[in-house]
């Protein structure tokens, strides 16, 4: 017989992993943010190959501190201010610890039952925390589901837009490549991606010019694709609208955006990645104006709303249209709940096949901070954020680069390209933040997204008191 | 400033949800294997919507108590006998739950050092454990890669096979609907979803005809097809064969099938979703015969490897193509280590672009087990399933409907197809056991597959002892 770990020795060891990440999250603030050590330092420190016999967990937790945590970049440091948050709490550890003790997979309602409506009801909650379109909501025709990604939602909706578009024989005799996806300049690397894995390749894209200014997608430009496409006998089938771009936050304007997708019977997606939960504060909503145009949308509650990666939600008005375009029935996955008509089968609203019960966490997360903690949460990002900027621009030798309406703040040194590229390495090298960059407008900029619930007013302070000295230091030579 | 779970208060909850889990593994057998409630009951319990004021970690497990669990299937119950399994164990858990506090994304090298060469050597060890070829190891060009399911992994596959066949073109131009996509017609339904994602189209993937004998493809049924093929004018882009299909666990003949791809030249992809793990046992590696023939082999250690859900192992013989085939580099995701070329970056490998630091709970089961304790493991689900294909043989009303070399048992009643069917219904309703059924040659079988950890002789016996006495009724009655 196998040896497994009984359930006495996993609560001895489960206290021991418990302890591991309280005393982590105790001391996160004094690690560097990220590794100094250059590639190939951790698998250099890990063995060759498994050894015959099982070791403790002892020994593992004593490699994770030797080996594995010294070579991280650490994502939830009070001073880890890049790409966008992917931040986690308490309640989604332990809605998570629950999920993975549970084991349970949830394709089909009737591989659990429990698994799929717990989604479905969080999903309805979500779109009340965010005040979302009726249009999403399970009750009537939409509905929502969690994705790993926004990637993965912004591919699955893509698909469903070319089955619409192709009017239902995209599902069995495949892509027609004269179809074709806009998306503004600024729209997410994920968006040319999908285009490729849907068979459209890069060029199934069609990047629409931006306002310089804001960075929003330009409606007159769009429609002036479209008109152009439609000439040479190209089908659009999707337009991708982001709320909150990748590189400034920047909004697209959706009543417009929602307007020409109308008039031209054209499927509207809204990508609100990082920038999504913001809504859940009534002061942040207009930066969800015209959702109501959208066929489908979609946040991540894994960057900005305190629950851990892999949580994307996402909506579609019509789910119908979606199952039939992803279904496929094998004679191994029928039954009865799934024929009579009355459940949800997410597998089929998705790219694999095998789900995780992911509802949990949000479920945790949902009733541990409820609905007042959730917006102190999104409140005390944009209020950092207000107090970085204000820094930025009390200073002359800096500049802001974009607006700034939610948790980031994108900036530069009024000075040549290299020299904020250099005042970047130099902060990130002393290990105590970590910021990103990227280009608006060409111009290469800083980025400073807060997120982490460790990051105080202390924090983004000694953030700015670093770049200043800094600056000094390289724009003095 | 909003209000998070502190570290004590994290260790308090935490130590409690470790009891949770460590009490729900004790009384797992007692409890009904699956929810016999109607669609919606779950839901209905459930309050409306999320409260403003946050409440604490124990009102949520009470109501995990009372709405949750009740309404489950429970895939780590030693009753559960259905689909394939998707176990877990101690390790994993615990290996997940440090993943879950640290809460990296492992989307670049430069996002987590650690997490990414964890990886790659988490998968160079399975590589040694499994005794796959050398292609494959990263020391040469090839390596692995964590996909979330066996579905994503073919998936994969299917888009660097169609980059190939196009000899680079897929990338920019999109796919070209001549191309198609072979299996048998036991292969997994995850394949014509990835022909449908790809847009190829369902009908973009030919069936091959098996031998009714043994349910694997047949050779020169695959050469015949493609012969036709491309005599008409269509592209032969890869062939997936599986070792261990989903109905009866068939074993496609890799050398036969490996040739022909090579003399075609086209991309072969193995999957070995489930059956891949009985590799880790010398005397069960003849079912990887042929397999150095293969482009990109995947299986699921969280099917039968005692690792949770999602952890799809997948390896290509050539990362570079791959890697050319799926990146896109914005800006904002540029750093000096991927344009080193000395790292690798996984978001390169796989669809979404955010990854979890799932090789955690991989390092965790196989360090706590070591390769004696996995081997232990695959016998006793082996040994179990052979003493259930005794009781089936020794019984003259029941006839084994299929080979079972791994740990799933095919059989029916020698009586008309209904008559298993309603013999499935009345054992699933005691709620003692839960078994799936397939078709086998056309003809209604029930599957019993083990897997569980928790499953031992006498699970498999009273098992056994609840068809036989339910066979009497059903036949009688
Ligand atoms: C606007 C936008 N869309 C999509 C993504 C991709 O996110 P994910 O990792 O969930 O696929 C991002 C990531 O930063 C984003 O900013
Ligand atoms: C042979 C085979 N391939 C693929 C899959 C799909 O598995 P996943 O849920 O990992 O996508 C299965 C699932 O049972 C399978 O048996």
């Amino acid at each position: 017989m196998a040896e497994h770990m009984d359930p006495e020795e996993f609560r001895r060891a489960g206290y021991a992993v418990v302890d591991w990440i309280a005393d982590y999250w105790t001391t996160l603030g004094q690690r560097p943010v990220t590794s100094q050590d250059p590639p190939g330092t951790v698998a250099a420190a890990l063995s060759a190959g498994p050894t015959a016999h099982g070791e403790p967990i002892e020994a593992v937790l004593a490699d994770l501190d030797r080996v594995v945590t010294p070579g991280l970049t650490h994502w939830q440091h009070p001073g880890f201010f890049g790409y966008f948050p992917a931040n986690t709490s308490g309640p989604s550890v332990l809605g998570d610890l629950v999920s993975a003790g549970l084991g349970v997979q949830g394709m089909l309602w009737a591989t659990g039952p429990a698994c799929t409506e717990l989604e479905t009801v969080m999903l309805d909650w979500l779109a009340e925390l965010l005040d979302l379109p009726q249009r999403f909501r399970s009750t009537g025709r939409g509905g929502g589901v969690i994705q790993d990604s926004a990637s993965s939602a912004t591919l699955v909706a893509l698909l469903v837009a070319l089955h619409r578009a192709s009017g239902g024989r995209w599902r069995e005799t495949g892509v027609d490549r004269r179809y074709r996806a806009y998306t503004s300049t600024q729209g997410h690397s994920s968006i040319e991606k999908a285009a490729r894995i849907a068979g459209l390749g890069s060029d199934g894209v069609r990047p629409v010019e931006v306002d310089p200014r804001t960075q929003a997608m330009r409606p007159e430009e769009l429609r002036a694709a479209i008109e152009a496409d439609r000439a040479a006998g190209v089908v659009p089938a999707i337009v991708v609208a982001t709320v909150g771009t990748t590189s400034t936050t920047a909004i697209d304007p959706l009543p417009e955006i929602g307007a020409i997708c109308a008039e031209y019977g054209i499927w509207l997606h809204v990508d609100a990645a990082y920038a999504g939960a913001a809504a859940v504060c009534p002061e942040l909503r207009w930066t969800h104006d015209g959702l109501e145009h959208a066929d489908s949308y979609c946040f991540d509650p894994h960057k900005w709303l305190l629950t851990g990666f892999d949580c994307d939600a996402f909506w579609v008005a019509d789910a119908g249209e979606l199952i039939e375009a992803l279904t496929v029935l094998p004679e191994y996955l029928r039954n009865a709940a799934s024929e009579s008509g009355a459940v949800i089968d997410y597998r089929d609203w998705q790219v694999p096949l095998g789900r995780r019960f992911r509802a949990l966490k949000l479920w945790f997360v949902l009733r541990w901070y409820g609905v007042e903690g959730l917006r102190a949460h999104i409140r005390s990002g944009v209020a950092l954020a207000d107090r970085f900027a204000e820094r930025i621009e009390a200073d002359d030798r800096f500049e802001l680069t974009a607006a700034h309406p939610f948790s980031l703040v994108c900036f530069r040194l009024r000075a040549a390209d290299e020299v904020s590229a250099e005042l970047l390495r130099r902060v990130n090298a002393t290990g105590r933040v970590h910021l990103t960059h990227t280009r608006v407008d060409g111009r290469y900029s800083l980025r400073l997204a807060v997120g982490s619930p460790l990051t105080t007013e202390k924090h983004v302070d000694e953030a700015w008191d670093l770049l200043a000295a800094t600056a000094t230091d390289v724009l003095t030579g």
